[in-house]
């Protein structure tokens, strides 16, 4: 008996948890579900159906947990507390400071429902905040940093897109290397958020444009370029699409920390992920923990959770026993 | 408030546990206790009694959980399960072969108690284990490499010094620089035992020992040396107290793999640490995870767990919504 999904949105992210369950057997895709015309919407697996989002009650009773695929901006929060009133969801919900809120109405429509949602999955929020969570508690006395990349920054790309006479942009966040050393080192320091990233950026104009007056747009531009050294190339469109098409992404979490009767010893506990395709791997990450919303309503839980809140052995279609034997 | 804590045993680990408890203000130690003669023990905690481990049962109803620091060939095996019919306990049982068997007695004793029992904590069983078990939930399709080092092996340590004409050894185990840098290519390569890891030994020899021959039988010891490149540095006993006096650790956890629809895009988990003390960061683990036990039991859990059982957010004195809030 596989575990039944349903996918609710078609995007990246959507195609990502489609081929993510292809490699976990034990579950199986029941439906995609878009907003858009389903008959105008062609997926990776041909044999499931693609239906109506306003079709989705229909399918109460016949899925297992609902993957939500929509963006945190204005989809999940509408979506998540909507669809947990009817099935167990995970979603990935991204935006760190409304994650209290989020939360809050989450788990008032699943409690009520009898439902389980987890939701703010993937790796930061997710991986990452696990990391944090583990390092932080093994050692007190000490101090986290968090570095992404190197990888393409979306919102930073459609930031650049926006500029009058931008046809087409690729941002890259980078880690400095200098900034990672320094911080593996133990000595603590105190990092500004120009001396963590650096960003770069391929750019597209249009023949006619100003390109020195678009490269000064992009690095004066508030919140996005200005606090950061920022390198801009222009570039054609076909070495955009030739060089620039993947959504690679990845980064690194680093607690050090100090033991002994007065600190006198120092540790450094690190992850990081290179990751080829950000939205495979986040879908990756969801759909284990849709195998854990699962088990977890089996076993009578309800409300919402997080990757905080969840027993590791819970994403594992392996049994305890199994675990205990091969991992520890 | 406080955790109250019992120390059972008082060699590295326990002193480790001792300075850790320091560090979480949640947390008291009320006892250490030992099965030398009380009186002959000073710790580093001079307010806090010295307690003969024959005397342990007075102590049930006054200590929250028990923090078991002996060793995992004879002590733990009967020590944990014994423990565990009268308080919470917590163990760094590491021979991985007999996990499954120590937990089922382990098991069988905390069930019928009604107490908590977290055996095989620290980081490798423990933390290791834990990434281990994300990353191939997360990365189906992929291999897992684990190295380990730079650090001292008490074992092989222990090996050398039974050699007849050696006064005192330590020995590092290294990891291979280039067998983890193929590994993270992700280039998924098979490794021999000779290829992931070399020893290197410091030795203490007696003056009118024959040099060539400890080296030889260093060399040729199997299951310890046989099947590894192993360097071996003769040093005065002097060098060895100046140079090689600490108990560093360390090692990777590192698991590639692939998603997509035909495994196009390739991911890099990998988990680090880096220990000047490894019985001082196994026990700060150790103390995160008593926390855990006392927690859980207080919520009416009972029996044997491992750190693949146990939710995250129960290892932190902050609430659910104070993690949510700082950590997700």
């Amino acid at each position: 008996m596989s575990i039944k999904i349903g996918i609710f949105g078609y995007g990246n992210l959507g195609r990502g948890v489609e081929s993510a369950i292809r490699q976990n057997s034990d579950m199986e895709l029941v439906a995609v579900f878009t907003r858009r015309a389903p008959e105008t919407l062609k997926i990776n697996t041909p044999s499931v159906p693609v239906v109506s989002a306003d079709s989705v009650k229909d399918y109460i009773g016949k899925i297992d947990v609902m993957i939500l695929c929509g963006g945190s901006a204005t989809d999940l929060p509408v979506q998540t507390p909507a669809l947990a009133s009817m099935f167990n969801v995970v979603d990935s919900f991204d935006t760190h400071a409304r994650i209290p809120e989020h939360f809050e109405k989450v788990d008032a429509a699943a409690s009520a429902s009898g439902k389980v949602a987890v939701i703010s999955v993937g790796w930061d929020p997710g991986m990452f905040s696990l990391n944090r969570m583990y390092a932080g508690a093994i050692l007190p006395d000490g101090k986290d940093y968090t570095f992404w990349g190197k990888g393409v920054s979306q919102g930073h790309s459609d930031a650049i897109r926006r500029i009058e006479g931008v046809i087409d942009a690729k941002q890259y966040t980078i880690p400095v290397e200098s900034a990672l050393e320094e911080v593996r080192s133990g000595s603590n320091p105190s990092l500004t958020v120009r001396q963590k990233h650096t960003r770069e950026c391929f750019v597209v104009a249009d023949d006619t444009a100003d390109k020195a007056a678009i490269e000064e747009k992009i690095k004066t531009m508030p919140n996005y370029f200005a606090d950061y050294d920022t390198t801009v190339h222009f570039i054609t469109k076909e070495e955009l699409d030739r060089d620039h098409s993947g959504i690679p992404h990845g980064g690194f979490v680093i607690r050090t920390g100090s033991t002994g009767l007065s600190g006198e010893h120092k540790h450094v506990i690190e992850y990081s992920l290179k990751l080829d395709s950000n939205p495979e791997f986040t879908a990756s990450v969801i759909v284990a923990y849709a195998r854990a919303a699962y088990r977890l309503n089996s076993e009578g839980s309800v409300g919402c959770k997080t990757v905080l809140d969840i027993a590791p052995s819970y994403l594992s279609p392996k049994s305890a026993a199994e675990l205990r034997r091969e991992l520890l």
